[in-house]
């Protein structure tokens, strides 16, 4: 087996065959094969498909690159859900502890942000005191105590013994391959990338949120089913309960993008309060994780009204040496935007207002790079409300106001107000499901 | 400028923009931009194309990467020749001096062989005492005194100063990518690469034998015709007189195939015998090169018989070290292959010989592995030849006789023989003329 023969055959429009998969991926993982041979069988890939038996077999390669992790010891069965990211995509905050309360175990290895998308890490450390980083042994404490963890997906740089650090290595190293070499937007490396990582570790059942519009890696629908029937063939293949949400993310979701912002919102969610959107898309993920994990006779709505969800929360941000009663931190400046003129709001894009909160300091550019835990912007209208004329309709959060130009620099032409009495059609919040 | 913008617009089957060729090449010549991306630009290059004008802006950034030569300074006008190489392809060595026999300045820096094709530099250090590295001021000595020079084109490690050293640095690196990353099949980039290096070189016309068949790197004429349309026009677009000739390599070039083999025969040629297909190409492409440079009204048939040809040659040799006269290499051991039956003999394939050639020790499989100067293949017959049952069609030569069986399995099913009066086609060495 040679590597020039197998991104041949890719290149020349054939099918890899099961052993050159599986070679390529051992091959790549160990350092035999380099980065330049695997970025342009990444390429070929991109540009010429791979089938579905391919995309399967690829997947297996990647998680039997590596180990796996076993929750059989548990004695709920485990849900696990997984979002292709949004712009105030603060869901899994909610989720995980309000389908915890409901009985399942939830182990929610989570990831920081980068680029206009914020990260469930980022916005659980604005909880004064809450660790994201903990052992393998750690997490199923946590599972076992709380029934709910959100923890760092290790990347076996961290902490020795890091949760998930074994998982799937040959995916961490072509993800990051990827993201230099233009060849991200793949549908099957996209597809076994996020599918390797949540089969490895090991959940019975699985509901992939898959976010299309603006904000969204997917900007059609059409690519959104795509990715979504992929990635539940995959789960199904290897034994995973798995169905997937298509949601909308033409605008963001909730009132809020940033980190302490979308804590604060999803903690206002938990006390049975929070805007609709948020609570809908909650309920709604809630409902396919319960009936995934064999539970579907449990109603969420009960759990978010009687409390029970908001125990969960603060148990287990207590588990992580978090505070759930203390202030959340606040940015320094705010900047006011307001309407210009009277009418209804048809347009608040949501891949603007992630720049926006991006640039305030919510986001970083690069791995490396801090956040700020105050940043962001607020919504105060959401498309379909009628406005007034100078009412406010975004507040900008940061620490460094020489940033507000720069951001609202991205918000330029991203908030259309039409005309008093115009039509206007709701967008759903869900457009789809694929089981 | 950034890297990944520029993959994303030929992944996304856009054109590059002038500036974006400008600043990646510059950029990958100085190391900003990495190997991985480089490769995953080049396998989006060969599957969604470049344009005429991409090409000839790829190109030019290539020449301007580096060094360029310069010839205006001796008082004759120069030809250069490039072949896309095949198999017993030794035309270099009768050309070169019979053309400056005919009053050009023929400067030809060559390379090695790798794999079934040889390289000329491989074939003239067959002879005793010939160097092919010369500095920079050693090619000019050369090419001033003698009027031809083939020596190494210079990598940048062997000798400090060698001769082409600094030119189309960019061009050296990405053919070394392209060699281990399945992207060397690319028409724009092998034109680019061909020509970049060539106009860098600074000839004033250039003729380019673009050979087709199985031995060649073009199978098919239609892809050779594109080839050589695409490198025409580069050459011009530099004003370079460039012409290209496409030739059959669907068998070997003349009786051998091999290093001292081929030395033989090339001096056989400039004796005013040897082969005709070596013969007629040679005079073709002399006559090319000099209409291109300006002497049309010179026949280099007449160099040829009168001796001044062979008088440049064993100049040529003698100024690079080599002694004409000394005793060619011959190696150890000889197996000879004899016709199983009487008729026409139909096919001789070019690659299998190459092969044969290569595995017999003539060839290398990597950079850095010696050559036989006395293995290869003799024919003793060619496509269209009677045979007799027994008669001897092939003699393999190598100083490693282990090595018989694996060239003999190259050649299986390489030899054809038809029954006696089946009608044969002879194919023209010249298939095509283009300008």
């Amino acid at each position: 087996m040679d590597v020039i023969s197998v991104i041949r055959t890719k290149r020349d429009r054939e099918r890899l065959s099961p052993e050159q998969i599986d070679w390529v991926i051992d091959a790549y993982t160990r350092g035999e094969v380099a980065h330049e041979q695997m970025s342009a069988l990444a390429m070929a890939i991109l540009l010429n498909g791979m089938d579905r038996a391919e995309i399967a077999r690829w997947t297996a390669a990647m998680i039997n690159s590596g180990e796996r992790m076993d929750f059989s010891s548990l004695p709920r069965p485990t849900a696990d859900k997984h979002s292709t990211g949004g712009v105030g995509d603060k869901i899994t905050l909610p989720l995980a502890p309000l389908v915890a309360a409901c009985g399942a175990a939830v182990p929610q290895l989570s990831g920081r942000g980068l680029g206009h998308t914020g990260g469930t890490l980022d916005k659980l450390e604005a909880i004064p005191g809450w660790r994201a980083l903990l052992s393998n042994a750690e997490m199923m404490d946590v599972l076992r105590d709380v029934g709910s963890v959100i923890c760092a997906a290790g990347d076996g740089l961290a902490v020795i013994g890091a949760a998930g650090d074994g998982l799937a290595p040959a995916d961490k190293k072509l993800y990051a391959l990827r993201d230099v070499t233009g060849t991200v937007e793949a549908i099957p490396l996209i597809a076994s990338s996020i599918m390797s990582k949540k089969i490895a570790e090991g959940t019975g059942s699985l509901v992939l949120d898959v976010k299309v519009g603006s904000g969204a890696f997917m900007k059609n629908i059409e690519d959104a089913r795509e990715l979504a029937s992929t990635m539940v063939g995959l789960g199904t293949d290897h034994g995973v309960r798995t169905t997937a949400l298509l949601t909308d993310m033409s605008t963001p979701l909730g009132l809020t993008a940033g980190n302490a912002l979308e804590v604060r919102e999803s903690v206002e969610v938990l006390a049975g309060g929070g805007p609709a959107d948020v609570v809908e898309l909650t309920l709604a993920l809630a409902r396919e994780m319960l009936a995934a994990a064999g539970l579907g006779d449990v109603d969420p709505a009960k759990a978010l009204a009687d409390g029970s969800a908001m125990d969960h929360w603060r148990r287990m941000i207590l588990a992580q040496g978090g505070d759930p009663d203390a202030a959340l931190p606040v940015a320094r400046e705010q900047h006011v935007v307001h309407a210009a003129a009277s009418g209804v709001l048809t347009t608040l894009d949501a891949y603007a207002v992630g720049v926006a909160a991006w640039r305030l300091g919510a986001g970083r550019a690069r791995k490396e790079d801090p956040v700020q835990a105050g940043a962001g912007v607020e919504l105060h209208a959401k498309p379909g409300d009628p406005v007034t004329a100078g009412q406010p309709l975004l507040t900008l959060h940061t620490d460094t106001p020489e940033k507000f130009a720069y951001a609202l620099e991205a918000l330029d032409g991203a908030v259309l107000v039409a005309p008093e009495h115009t039509a206007y059609e709701p967008t759903p919040i869900i457009l789809d499901r694929i089981a």
